[in-house]
């Protein structure tokens, strides 16, 4: 089965874009995923084809309606989730996009303007993602960042020898600091350990350097990391506890 | 003075790509920003117009040279901030995008495989970027990412009808929730209060709103929020403190 993503969108001309490019749209060409762009406006019901409408109590820009997106959304409702790209919505993480990736693919509705009337999340099963904590012209960049996420993890996209597992956020830290020929570059030196083929030293080092830059980098990771460690059933500590 | 991006990329057929349609491909055409993309692999040194080599100590994937990319750097090098998309690098807020736009413009290193040596951000003056807790398959999708929230804040872009400042993070919180015609949609009605044309009344219900979807779909901003009011010289607490 292919991985199938559906974009509802007022711009559907800008997919596939960036992902029709390099490892994304490689993939696309062998058919290891599917892409469909559909035009909200074409759910329509006059004959401006009018999609949105000034927001209810007033303020600037324009509200996507709820009826012409739940046209849109139902025209294509299969067994896929159906996700929403807004900044109101949660965090998207690595552990998402793997569950994604490991499913039937996505329908992903992109906003425009000041968003989406809030019924349409009251009358149709669709989960709010955002992709970070700033505010895009709308959800087209979101649905092209979360593809190619998803894509990437797709069976035999990126090969065996890459399959991602030391990456950051894989393992709930960043990953450890890289480093290629030449050996010396403007007077700085590959760190030692790693030109001494010592693979248990090499390990050592990665894991401790990728534990030292969370920690500086990203608190915020480092507390769940640890937090995660402590709650596990199979920690250390509860061991420790149940002696 | 015109917001200049120039982007360092082994792809730069995925430049403008979305960046080239609706809001930000308006502003492009009428010169309100600038765009150019630089081809990394221009910079290698060898007649294989190599660009990357296997990682020092082993392990799956590439990692780009410092010695190339340093090439491509230098010859863009100009007052503008440099960035280099990373999912090691610090996450991406509205704080930094809006003094990004308030600025000449920026410079960013896109990277892909298994991203950079490390050293190239010890020679040079880079700021190392993550758009979020995921990981892509390289730089480019996050620097069109940054360039598309940079952009719709440019002056004559949105126009003076939407600055932005009621959007979610402006003001450390979620925006609050939308709605539009028709007033009522599959039984569902607009809330009362939104059709009351009572405007303190509408504006205290929205900060409500902004407020109650921040603490509970985002503790964490909540915290932050909460954490920036106590601690405000100007705040109610410490004034009540100092009587």
């Amino acid at each position: 089965m292919t991985f199938a993503a559906t974009i509802l969108t007022l711009y559907p001309e800008m997919f596939p874009g960036p992902l029709g490019v390099s490892l994304a749209g490689r993939a696309l060409a062998e058919a290891k995923w599917s892409l469909g762009a559909v035009n909200i406006r074409d759910f329509a019901a006059d004959k401006h084809r009018t999609v949105d409408d000034t927001p209810a109590g007033g303020g600037a820009g324009m509200v996507l309606r709820a009826d012409v997106l739940a046209a849109a959304i139902d025209s294509v409702a299969d067994d896929r989730p159906i996700l929403a790209m807004t900044p109101r919505g949660k965090p998207l993480d690595q552990a998402r996009i793997r569950a994604l990736a490991d499913g039937p693919g996505v329908t992903i509705l992109c906003g425009r303007f000041e968003g989406f009337d809030e019924r349409i999340f009251e009358g149709r099963a669709i989960e709010q993602v955002s992709i970070g904590d700033y505010v895009l012209s709308g959800g087209e960049m979101g649905a092209l960042v979360l593809l190619d996420a998803c894509i990437r993890l797709l069976p035999g996209v990126m090969g065996a020898a890459s399959s991602g597992v030391d990456e950051s956020f894989e393992t709930g830290l960043l990953e450890y600091p890289q480093y290629t020929r030449p050996v010396e570059w403007e007077g700085r030196t590959i760190p030692e350990v790693l030109r001494s083929g010592d693979h248990a030293r090499i390990a050592a080092w990665r894991k401790h350097m990728a534990e030292t830059d969370t920690r500086l980098r990203r608190p915020d990771l480092w507390e769940r990391h640890e937090g995660a460690r402590v709650q596990s059933p199979s920690g250390a500590r509860r061991q420790t506890k149940d002696e």
